[in-house]
């Protein structure tokens, strides 16, 4: 780690779930499907998984999985809940109800273990579903508060029209964490170059809208530009002098998470994808 | 705070439960109390509170409050569930099997708002009901693994009777939270720091059966030296240094939480209620 080497790990198991229930819930447009992910929580529903996808992601689905994605609505939740079989179909209509009352177009609701396997193929495909399509992509991990998701695509979708890229959207917008998919022109000589700046633009978005630049892949060597807009160059000061606390040489994972101090320009990694 | 400066709060407000169940459950010796403690966790439930009081605690409340606890057993557990109405009245069943199981004497389970009251006010009014007896306590604040209750217990046990002391025990044993009561010899001229002593050894025992020296109190200046019980000098040495990172003038909470850097024994502050 940054700050130290693991010696122990101590695991708390938490109990499998009795039972789940899976909805795939289609919207016309991204303002009804996000309304709805705000709608969800706020009524005190804390779904094991809300996903949402946009047009771009259930194309490529649909492409090349066939999992019965709509290939023409704006935005797709798939959201499962879990736990007691007693009140958990009361909260599958309570979800179903909020979804009405967010102009769901339809709603899909697994009857079977196999019609939900089903659902989630398609979420589960994906990533490789876009890879077929471009496998020059750039995943991007960021968080907004759940209320500004759908600023937050909207902007995206700003950032994808200025770098003429295609991105495609997959969020776990329960936790208001953002997944742009940023296909790369690999055509271009700079293809790689404009993707890792519109990657940059979007976490600065993130942040600028309340968020955070990862939500659960960290810094690394990708987001060392990210934190220096994140932090100012005193946060970032104080965060060096606790890792020289406890890694005086920095030997440990020098490079990374902290950019440089000097407010040097040097290229960072990149994670461009194959 | 130690660290920094607290200039904004955010509070993620919790859906209040929309329903809950109160158990009082009675056993004949501490080693059933305590099994039971670890049964319940162990069998995935979670309760909202799972209360422990010994015998000593149980006749405080009883010569205070007139709150129906029995006299004569080693130990109860006041357990409360909440949630869904749906399941509820399932967990209050499982608990009360996995108290049979463990040779419960009596199972109280309170049928109306007014009797869960009831149950608590003997809980709510236990400090109180101490200091009836004895004004002059300290209440002490550490953690063991659930699984070590009754081992702790029994060592609290034997501090007592090492210092000649009366130690009433309290604990949210569902947390593995101690809360022993020791009561000081208020006509011996070195009473307080007899008290004192005793509380440094029952933090030692429960560090030492793998635990913590607070549970939820902090260590403010009462427990410096029990920090260097449960740390070694590199390990204080650390912390300090972190903390000169953000507070290189140590101007925040001076002297607390850390133990002086020489090792001296200068006297710890004590909080000897009231």
């Amino acid at each position: 780690g940054i700050l130290g080497v693991i010696t122990k790990l101590i695991l708390q198991i938490i109990p499998r779930p009795e039972t789940s229930r899976t909805i795939l819930a289609i919207f016309e447009t991204l303002e009804d499907t996000s309304q709805a992910v705000s709608d969800i929580i706020g009524a005190g529903i804390i779904p094991g998984a809300l996903e949402l996808m946009d047009k771009t992601t259930c194309r490529a689905i649909e492409e090349g999985l066939h999992a019965g994605y709509p290939v023409d609505a704006e935005g797709v939740l798939l959201i499962e809940v879990e736990g007691l079989i007693e009140g958990l179909d009361r909260q599958v209509k309570d979800i179903a109800d909020i979804c009405r009352k967010n102009k769901v177009r339809e709603l899909r609701i697994a009857k079977t273990p196999a019609e939900q396997a089903k659902l989630w193929e398609g979420r589960r495909g994906a990533f490789g579903a876009i890879a077929r399509i471009n496998p020059h992509y750039l995943v991007m991990d960021g968080t907004v508060p759940r209320t500004k998701l759908v600023t937050a695509l909207h902007k995206v979708g700003e950032v994808a029209a200025k770098y003429k890229l295609t991105i495609s959207n997959v969020a776990h917008a329960g936790d208001g964490n953002l997944h742009p998919l940023i296909m790369a022109d690999a055509d271009l000589p700079n293809g790689k170059e404009l993707t890792k700046k519109a990657g940059e633009e979007i976490l600065d978005i993130c942040f600028d809208l309340g968020g955070t630049i990862t939500g659960e892949h960290g810094i690394g060597i990708e987001k060392l530009e990210a934190m220096r807009h994140a932090f100012s160059p005193a946060d970032l000061a104080a965060m060096r002098r606790v890792k020289m606390v406890f890694d005086a040489s920095d030997i440990l994972n020098p490079g990374k998470l902290l950019p440089p101090e000097t407010g040097s320009t040097q290229p960072a990694g990149s994670e461009v994808s194959p």
